[in-house]
């Protein structure tokens, strides 16, 4: 019973579940369910497929993330990011518009969402943590320039190709020519609007008095505000007549029954876009329903949202969407406008699904060009190139990082800049603790305090060097040890012990224990005795169970004031007896 | 002229040198040489060339090596494992005993010379580091077993192929039927002849009085014997007419000048083979040269020990060798025999002249199967599965490390076998650190110290948790940071203030920063303070550059009891005013 509630957290809040909980939710749905509408059309436009993919995709989906997920007030859905990669992994292996396109979305979302699930299961959420902050900060903000520069096509009215931001702007050139009047002129309507609304609408609503949760929740109708009114002039002027693209017919169905594609072919072709999306999805995801949880001292398992969300995509593959995971903004709102409870998504998709039988003929005269609005300046919030000046200042080697990034995402593409930041971010770590700061530490006359001889009055002894290693010992830097010593004995003739403080030491991996085995001969071959001290409790149980302590020429001090006590002292003895 | 120096280390030795380190670095020289003509011969026939190329890649090398490299008795030439690599790199790309397999070698040389050069001049050895000791022990492991395994045709008398054991075995067993048993016979005497001095000789002629510098060098002679006695065998009972192969007409002539191939397709087939030869040359012939140096408190460079070792690697480009490295056999019976300086290194290269010139119709009658015995022997010493017992006692971890890079070397080839190695080394350090050792802590009574909650008794205040962090905080533990503080504040509901304890935490990157400012915003928004204490100068200096400083709701203090003086004091009052 309870494994059954770990894997089903609905066990757990919908016993609680009273009539306030019950009328918040609903309430929530449905400012949730009229925002997301022109969403999902917009991001299946974004992915390539055609627009009630992206209500399906919003329907199932959120259901299953109810059931299975833990957070109380994330919105699961198609979002911009992942939508783009789920565009650039199809274009590599369909033409848009073939049915082949629609079953390789399918198929992604299948191979998402069963490698998210295995990751919960085996628990192995921890793998997402390879993706630094600066990288995501980078994938983002480059994504967001990708995406936005791919909807221009749809504002232009030209067809536009390419997965890099080469390709799109060269291909976007060639067409210049081609340009529809009409359409750049309801797109950029609909995106200046957007931007007022966004920028200026929500101080004009507060000088009116209006509450703060009101001014937002009516700052994120834009979009439905353009919708409504673009369908309406183009009904209106019959723009479509004049080579206007719209949206069409959708047809009136809820989602239908779907299969996704099994051919190893695709598997095979489909498969690292799969692992990245689930990745690049679950850190989103995760790192929304945090700061939401956080904000109502709940929290939230991320193995377990990795279940949710691989149930989300399931759902998704099977009834005719394509991959999701937790949206910022519509998790925002859903929190904002009141969600107390995964009911509230559940509603959602009610919502949706009457939307999908009912309303689907509204949109037929929707330009492309005002999905395309919507979509540029949601990604454009995105894109905070501030990251590079921040980890400037901070750490040059996150600021590489975040650089590669950025350039690698807009001119290689998507799979390549991830790849590439996750790689340079490791190999930094690693190259940073390759060369560890130790330093030379004397005693703080007067006290039993040891600190470093650049940067302190200290007392010291010629007879006795004690370096203070500030960094795990591992294979990357058991080398430059030996080198380290071995130069600072040689070059001091009168070193007679040499003393290794250990207190910021976490581990002593194999490699390192026998490079300490191989300092130690070194020293024994010269008369000089290896000490060390303040050796923590982990590391010197294994210590214990190795050789070095049976060959140790010196000896293992508690405290480097116990150390300083026995050999300074022998140092000076044997210093006056000369 | 300092930087000259720097790059020729010849000009520093070479100023002080006598008459007493002549005669010394002479007798050594005369002794190695008579060593190395066997020695060179069996690796030749190892890497799958013709004998001589084994002469002429120890002439040139060494004297490169004497003007570029910082080791006084380091001896560069063929080693077992480096000519493995080179059969195993060349053998995809050329036929054995075809010009093109010989060019192969060439450039094989000249690229992994100008590889080692080039990490030279920029610095990059650390990049060595890379490779754990665990991954080599494995490596070298499996590789003296594949070694001795690709020997086992010349002592049956068969052809047989394959870079890996299962296609070596099985091409042997399928011609267990053309055994030549003559070879046979004289493969298992030279093979148990050589065993046997190495095993029972030495305490022979220690009991019959030799001085022990005379019995190793008696004991390590014991190659040149079988090379004689079983070359005389041969053609005293005209052995070569029964079909038992021997070496045949080597050319009398001085190392030829050659040139590297220099094609596209050539280059890039062997780039990865040329990487890795460098590296694991490098790490071989560094960790002698240092533990020969550390003998006579000398230290060497290792940044221009790659210089000194792709100097080696040109040379034997272009004078008919293939790669080389310093080797450990020949270094210790150089250092053994008295060599003083590096110019040991060029009478050697002298004396292996004049062989090449005079000596080699000497071993026209030499069978194969007396090198192959002496390979088999030397590299079985390589041999040592301690290792896996050894790491798994340790740290199981190194040992999975081990595990896999023998089971793949022996399995797929000595490429996949070295990649898999570093890669599943640097995995399994991100996976430690990524679950770092967190101890909550308490004050031990009557002291400034504070010890784990769990393991001592200590006093602690409800409304105050310290956590100690014995690790840095980097992209891959941020975010476990993060849940493990929101789970330990939410399961203490009274927690008014959390302190993180800085003393191991010896950086705190970018992610980790956008980590503590997520913390900080949730403590905040749960009405929890947030406080570090003990933060280390450097990671100091780089966190007052940061916004968190700024916005942390709580302090930073010097010392730990600095944090419990002025928190748990208000925690207690707080109580106390209840």
């Amino acid at each position: 019973m309870n494994l059954l509630r770990q894997y089903l957290p609905i066990l757990d809040w919908g016993r609680r579940y009273d009539r306030t909980a019950l009328s918040n939710d609903m309430i929530a749905a449905v400012i949730v369910t009229i925002m997301l509408i022109p969403q999902s059309l917009a991001y299946a436009l974004l992915a390539g497929l055609p627009p009630e993919a992206g209500i399906y995709a919003s329907i199932a989906p959120i259901v299953l993330y109810a059931i299975f997920g833990t957070s109380r007030a994330l919105a699961v859905g198609p979002v911009a990011v992942v939508s783009l990669l789920t565009a650039s992994a199809i274009g590599q292996v369909a033409e848009t518009g073939t049915a082949g396109y629609a079953v390789a979305a399918l198929t992604l979302a299948f191979m998402s969402g069963t490698f998210l699930v295995l990751l919960g299961v085996l628990r192995l959420g921890f793998l997402a943590n390879f993706l630094s902050h600066p990288v995501i900060a980078g994938f983002i903000t480059a994504s967001g320039i990708l995406i936005a520069t791919s909807q221009l096509k749809h504002l232009l009215g030209v067809t536009a190709q390419g997965h890099t931001l080469p390709e799109m702007l060269d291909s976007i050139f060639g067409q210049l020519g081609q340009i529809n009047w009409i359409t750049l002129c309801l797109g950029l309507s609909a995106t200046a609007f957007l931007f007022w609304v966004r920028g200026n609408f929500k101080p004009l609503l507060k000088r009116l008095g209006t509450g703060p949760l009101l001014t937002d929740l009516i700052a994120k109708a834009g979009p439905v505000v353009a919708v409504v009114v673009t369908t309406l002039v183009v009904w209106g002027f019959d723009l479509a007549g004049q080579g206007v693209r719209i949206v069409g017919d959708v047809p009136r169905s809820l989602p239908p029954l779907t299969l996704p594609g099994f051919s190893g072919d695709l598997l095979g072709a489909l498969l690292v876009p799969a692992i990245l999306i689930s990745v690049i999805g679950f850190v989103e995801s995760v790192s929304v329903a945090q700061t939401l949880a956080a904000k109502k001292r709940q929290r939230i398992d991320p193995n377990q949202e990795l279940i949710g969300l691989g149930a989300a995509n399931l759902g998704a593959a099977f009834t005719g969407g394509f991959p999701v995971t937790g949206g910022f903004s519509r998790s925002v709102v859903n929190y904002d406008a009141g969600a107390e409870t995964p009911a509230a998504g559940i509603f959602t998709a009610a919502g949706l699904a009457i939307a999908a039988v009912a309303l689907t003929p509204l949109v037929f005269y929707l330009p492309n060009a005002t999905l395309a609005a919507t979509i540029i300046v949601a990604v454009l919030s995105l894109v905070d190139l501030s990251i590079l000046n921040k980890t400037w200042r901070y750490s040059r080697a996150d600021f590489v990082a975040v650089a590669v990034t950025i350039l690698l995402t807009l001119g290689l593409g998507v799979e390549v800049g991830v790849a590439a930041g996750v790689t340079i971010s490791v190999l930094l770590h690693l190259y940073k603790t390759s060369r560890p700061h130790v330093a030379e530490v004397g005693l703080v006359p007067g006290t039993q305090h040891f600190r470093n001889i650049h940067r302190h009055k200290v007392q010291t002894v010629p007879s006795m060097v004690t370096l203070r290693i500030d960094e795990s010992l591992y294979f990357v830097n058991a080398r430059f040890m030996e080198d380290l010593i071995q130069t600072r004995v040689t070059e001091g003739s009168d070193v007679r012990d040499v003393v290794l403080m250990f207190s910021a030491v976490n581990e002593v991996d194999y490699s390192a224990l026998e490079s300490l085995e191989a300092i130690n001969a070194r020293l024994t071959d010269m008369g000089v005795g290896l000490h060390l001290s303040e050796v923590k409790g982990p590391v010197m149980d294994r210590l214990r169970r190795s050789h070095l302590m049976d060959v140790l020429n010196g000896e293992v001090f508690l405290s480097q004031f116990d150390a300083w006590n026995s050999l300074a002292g022998q140092g000076d003895a044997g210093a006056k007896s000369k």
